[in-house]
């Protein structure tokens, strides 16, 4: 049996499965303080005996595996979890293979071990909603560097209709501040599910991200985008996107991926909510299979 | 011996060298067409016996190994280039291990391996001269996705006292439109070497070059950032660049490397103009070692 974390900053889903991806059971446990959430965490996989453990964590973590403080997650404003070392209690608790990332890289991985990029060595896995994140797979591997990738922040020409300043506190108006959830509720003054039917809201949305869109496609080339998160709910939004890329290209990356079958390049999550689930239970299978 | 090939749109540098990055001979030939260009750069090879090939081309080239055109030089309007078999060619004519990529990626592997970013997994190389490039390494591998990166003409958003309009054919103002050598001999009438005690040239400059780093550090987070080519030979344009980057990203990264110690961090080329060079002979070791 193989265990998996999501961790998120409102709660942490955790599941027991399979090797093949199948969630035998999962519990969701409130992201309170460390005190109080972890216990529980620890009981259910200790109950369940499992052989490895994938972690997809809230962020910012560190995830540098020659860094002193590696598994920690690191300057987050959550009461309790500051430089909190996650990795670390899980290891001490259960002493076996673990494996830890982000929450978005983790679900890239997911999508591409059992989902919606299938066959392929790489992807990428943005989510909309509260915020904006993304993750990636390339040549295999969950992207990393200095340290995690923090594309929802990338930086967007304004469109020519929009007055509203942003809300990132650190950028603004980068991607986040413009286009994630609350972006769009300042902005319209009504929450996204409510302004299904205003043409110009998902015209804006689009124009937004189509342009990090282009900007993850110059960079890293990704074989497949996947876009999740409540905001990517709105369907009808996919083929606005679609468009405002092969426009903002305008032809200049000549693969029929592109050009041609667009409609299969960027798509929705094929595990729907549970790309980051079955993406930490992936990485269970990594932790083992490195062992 | 090693051989290696820079192979450039006015010229193909040839060289063979040793493993330890040593450049024994070298050679340069113009790139007229294939015809008459490639005889001379076989000839060179066969005389010196080499026992593995490297090289960086100039492109578009198609860089995916299961595809039937694996190793040509694809869309350029170079005339007799277009499709052309250039890897094929070379191990027809060869018959020894060969690694073929793109200048940039093949000069990040300069830099990693040899340069300003040894003793790291990771690397960014950008160079500005009449176009804008950039390649990359990450954790090991010379970055690939559904083709390999084209990161020069990422979106940058317009400074605002620049009225010049852009000069990319296919979206005018990214960032090569706005920032290769040409933009700044269009913009002001002067190349760029006449413009040297010109602050507001620079200012300008730094501006998009910056808003490119930033998207490159939020989307793979490299662990150096090499800038070479014609226009950065302007050395008094890095501290405007990492100023820029530093207020551009405002602490959202919160790493030493660019909140402390970014004079380390965005660099010029260790080894010069030899970046690309070198980079294919150690790609020809890369190549040696797979056997
Ligand atoms: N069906 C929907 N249509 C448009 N926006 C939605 C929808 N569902 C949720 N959202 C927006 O997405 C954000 C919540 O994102 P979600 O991905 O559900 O959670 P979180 O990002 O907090 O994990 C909110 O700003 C909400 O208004
Ligand atoms: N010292 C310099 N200062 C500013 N710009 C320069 C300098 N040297 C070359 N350039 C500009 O860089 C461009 C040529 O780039 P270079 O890297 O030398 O060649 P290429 O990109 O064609 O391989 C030209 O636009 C030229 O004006
Ligand atoms: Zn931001
Ligand atoms: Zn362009």
């Amino acid at each position: 049996m193989l265990g998996a974390i999501e961790a998120g900053g409102t709660k942490f889903v955790c599941a027991v499965g399979k090797e093949d991806g199948t969630i035998i059971e999962r519990i969701k446990i409130d992201t309170l303080t460390p005190e109080q959430t972890m216990p529980e965490v620890i009981d259910f996989f200790k109950r369940h005996k499992v052989k490895a453990l994938g972690i997809g964590s809230f962020g910012p973590v560190d995830i540098d595996q020659n860094s002193p403080t590696y598994g920690n997650i690191t300057s987050t404003p959550k009461p309790g979890w500051t430089n909190y070392p996650f990795l670390k209690t899980m290891k001490e608790a259960l002493h076996i293979p673990i494996e830890f990332n982000t929450d978005v890289n983790v679900a890239a991985l997911g999508e591409m071990m059992q989902g919606a990029a299938q066959g392929f060595d790489s992807c990428l896995y943005i989510t909309v909603g509260t915020g904006i994140g993304a993750g990636a797979v390339v040549q295999g591997n969950l992207l990393q560097g200095l340290s995690h990738p923090e594309m929802g922040h990338v930086l967007v020409k304004r469109h020519p209709d929009d007055t509203f300043e942003g809300f990132c506190p650190y950028h603004k108006d980068c991607l986040e501040g413009m286009a994630a959830g609350p972006a769009i509720e300042k902005r319209w003054g009504q929450k996204g599910h409510e302004l299904q039917n205003k043409q110009e809201v998902w015209e804006i949305e689009a124009y937004y991200l189509a342009q990090a869109l282009m900007q993850y496609i110059l960079t890293i080339s990704p074989k497949k985008i996947i876009m999740g998160g409540g905001v990517m709910k709105q369907a009808q939004i996919f083929p606005l996107i679609r468009k405002q890329v092969q426009e903002l290209l305008n032809g200049y990356v000549p693969l029929p991926q592109i050009t041609e079958h667009i409609e299969d390049y960027i798509v929705p999550p094929a595990l729907g909510d549970d790309a980051g689930i079955t993406g930490a239970l992936m990485l269970a299978k990594r932790a083992l299979e490195k062992e």
